[in-house]
């Protein structure tokens, strides 16, 4: 169910039944001294694609790119600022509601996307009311955080506790431990992580989380703790799309 | 050499040696009714692995939606406005300057994006000369367009002749089917394609060439020639990386 | 405390020993059939100059325009498009951080705004870095909604349990009379409220809650309730701004 | 006749016999050494709702923070760039231009918000027919700076002769001090001022006109002068509004 | 003392001695049904050469194209919107700042244009001092509307009274007249005009002035008055530009 | 054939039997120690007024500055960023769309506006289409590089060999000789150019060029060569415009 896959023809036909599609987007942002810096890109189409199999939804290419400007004191960091990822979001909505798409599902790998997207609705709203689309009326945008799911919070909660943290924290570490084995070596021991706390701007951030972790030990993360992440949060996922899609 | 599997530290010690990168960028639109509509960032991102893996030069992760305007009358399109594709490639170029890179080497997939590149790089060398970023004199972005590679021109029109024509060609497909051999399977003898011409809005678009194809025959395309179209564009730009990276 | 009626002379001595103020903001909106159009602005507005005058902070004149997209199928509704109402808030920021003030909490009435002001806090930060301003680092922003303060929740809750529904609830239209009596006229029973649910476009809100309540029953409100609720609010917003100022 | 205090089932109602409406804009910008902050959002605030009520038009909210760029060398200014106010103007008059006004009056108590007001007229007429919305053709809006009425101007020149200067002068200061009588403690002799003179960046303004008054004695200013500055604006512009109205 | 016609090495010296700069800015609208359609930027030129003359001060190129919305529903017409213009205008006098102008001197020759122009100076104040331009505090631009030169205003009233009117009036077709014989050609003898009146949209403006006239019978116009009128103007803003660059 | 000398009666009689237009644009800009700032304005307005009088289609006036941000380097240079160049393009395009034209063919001067010209083609076919516009569908615009002209390259290489260069190209010069004799006397013997080269920074532009020429000797410049470039270019741009108004 990959639209990277598929050819404008499949869609075409796809469309006649189904008006609903998963949009993952992520950040590329440090992730602590042992996490990769793409993890909620990772995450988050790891956890769309398995939507989709599951529910048998297209998903669109990852957006890799997110806000991540607190982040920026760290390099490697890319980020888009708000007002960027807003149009961005804007766009590629735009492109699926001229198709036709009425129902888009957002799962999203990465908190500080929250408000950007979350933003970006009302403008596609506005927009698509404004060019008077035939579907203007019946468009419906939901933003699913994979992370915040219910059950995959509390999974993280029982597993790891206190160090679940809230940034580089161990569920998302396990989930790309998971899809990438190869990151596995670059898991260590880690002294005790700043505690979590506010975030202001870049340079606070990194002052007071001198390694980029808030609160979190990633060391605790396991590969197989990833693959039930990953279960529970496309399990959970899966159903609030199907609602989505069955809304009237 | 991949960004998105790298920790914050690794690029901190990269960073004391070396102070270039490369951004693949592609774009999400229709490739004909037999092509995969990923193709132009799969083609991208092969490309740039490869250049970097030859070069030792950092990739970032393959930026999969550009400006495909011209392309929304096929469903699965999905489209930036060229203003926001300048702000995200402005955004991401300051992100990555804002660390200490000083040469960023843009690997094309989609003739497309071009023009937004360039104006984009004017608006970056700007804000970082407004923002009297200390490497503000030095920046040096370039863009490479791999399928406008020398090597790989001569090579598609070799193997294909006019039916390489200029959207949906053989080269691009075939590079797609060594990427993905599942793609194998949508490959289909196809009619006549409308002949190559202009590029105007997207409703003429779709009249003018009513498949998507702009006069070539993907059916041409064999995993082979797309393993030395690889070969020919990885080469060929990791010459003008190392080239650009030796300037003065 | 309120800055409208300060001479800038008071303010320079003022900033001497605080840096702190507070931002009121609120929204010009439909609040079903009997609640006033400026609830949000009026609640945000009390609640403001109540925690100005048991913190001693000082309050600037407080934004009546918020984000209102979802409710511009009601006459009398005035919104500002979510990109607007970031830069003006940006701007507003701007404005305050070059006076020197550091810590600015926005007292906010409407849900609407949340997500809007949020991603401008994140310009703002950007800009004062990229303008390279003294107080860059230590600049702090905070938004504190008062109507999801736990305390104001729980006593809604115990008060009209499941009538408090989403909008236009007997809380804040219990506020409103307490501040303006002269509302108590347009109270009246109203039949049953479409239950509260989702949120998409103006069109589609105005059709699934009819006369602009999302589950609520305003008519349970009460001056008395509403003098209650600014109690509770501007005591649980006085030590959220009090702890905000004695952050290290 | 306030909007805020009005329900959406009022507005419906007043909109089958009225399609024009009133909109007050000021600004929070120093005001000399003892003029009040907010004294441009008052004044239009008063005038506005005296007009409302004598011509029993509907009166907006009063948007508080315009383009004061020149006053920000001034602890407590807090301004919008012009283009944010543009944009804002923008949003608001579309708003009401959905819900079927047609003839809208700004009530400006500001200069330096008019390049903006009118910039951003051209902005919402373009809007408008750009929407094709059904009101495009016949809209318009104008606006009227109540201090500059010519009853207003000959008022003030007949009490403060040369000493009204351009700006905190005693005809706005005294508008405020009768709608505020607390601020008559603040009142204090002052040196001469500076000359009225030219605006230029901020910075300048503030060497030029160093305790922010521009030739004005607010010293003169007296409550009741400002009840009759009230009465002379109000009646000023209601005769505006009404030949506004009445224009075929 | 064309900039188009000198080297950067004549710009060079010329800034030892002079910080000042005049830049001419039109119209292309419509003017009547027998004036031209770059009436404004014809005379703008024509005057802020001649001032060039007279003072010694270097002349931009002139902008031909200005904000003419409300002209658009007359072919031939070309407008900037009121943005677009403003972003021009701060584009060219942040160049010209970069390169140590200081004092610029705005010749115009379009009604339209004034509040863009007033709009985008303080933009330009704004960003000058945001990013600390070393000149950024002695910084100043000035507006000067040829036509509303009491000079010529006085004489305009003098020579065709009310029938001068307020577009296409036979003052500024004089000055056309003057400058280019050939248009001598198109003028013919008019019924009596649609009085003039206020502006709105462009549709509006269309009915209400339906040949593009205001109240003006170009008819009258001369080219010897024009040639008067260019010189009245030349000399009036000369003045004021003399007294614009000796100011401390 | 120019617009600027037509009445608007002029432009809907032609608009009758004809939908095309020529839109010229240059540059502010630098053009070596000896060449003239308007070189780029001046060579496209003569190119683009021959081509009018060759094929008898509409010419508008010139737009003299563009994208000129490498150059700022220079004394003299103004330059629009590409963002607000990209805006210019997109309003005049839109104004011209809105009276009918179809075919609108930018003859342009400068190489460093190619980009922003043909990014904003796509905006202005998606602003066409977004409004409805009736001839949203058939509308075509063409970017015409005069100095691109093979056969104008061609005979700048058989005259100047390697000294054409790239920027102050004695083939650019040499038309401005032509058209404005005075400049003669600017004309002098230079040191051996710096080599032609990449363009990043104005900063790197001025360091690596530091007369501002690029590989080139204008001084070779004659002005019946000029005549003859002028001659060559109209000739081929003329054939190019007649193909693109007969393309069905
Ligand atoms: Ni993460
Ligand atoms: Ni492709
Ligand atoms: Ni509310
Ligand atoms: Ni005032
Ligand atoms: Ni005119
Ligand atoms: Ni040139």
């Amino acid at each position: 169910m990959r639209l990277d896959l598929w050819t404008w023809k499949e869609v075409e036909k796809y469309l006649v039944n189904c008006k609903g599609i998963i949009l993952p987007i992520g950040s590329t942002e440090q992730h602590g001294p042992t996490g990769a810096i793409g993890t909620d890109a990772m995450t988050a189409e790891a956890v769309a694609r398995e939507v989709g199999i599951r529910t048998g939804v297209l998903v669109t290419p990852t957006q890799p790119y997110g806000m991540a400007e607190h982040h920026l004191g760290f390099p490697g960091t890319m980020s888009l600022r708000s007002s960027t990822l807003q149009k961005l979001i804007h766009d590629l909505l735009i492109s699926l509601v001229m198709h036709g798409f009425q129902r888009i599902f957002i799962i999203n790998g990465h908190g500080g996307n929250i408000a950007s997207i979350k933003a970006a609705f009302s403008e596609v709203y506005n927009t698509a009311s404004s060019r008077h689309l035939p579907v203007a009326k019946s468009l419906r945008f939901k933003l699913a955080n994979w992370f915040m799911s219910p059950e995959v919070f509390r999974q993280a909660r029982a597993l790891y506790g206190e160090r679940e943290g809230q940034h580089a924290t161990p569920s998302e570490i396990a989930l790309t431990l998971h899809l990438e084995p190869s990151l596995l070596a670059k898991q260590s021991e880690l002294p005790d992580p700043a505690p979590a706390g506010p975030i202001y701007t870049y340079k606070d951030f990194r002052q007071r989380y001198p390694d980029g972790r808030m609160g979190s030990d990633p060391f605790l993360a396991k590969a197989e703790d990833g693959e039930m992440f990953l279960d529970k949060a496309a399990s959970a996922l899966s159903n609030d799309l199907i609602d989505f899609l069955k809304e009237t």
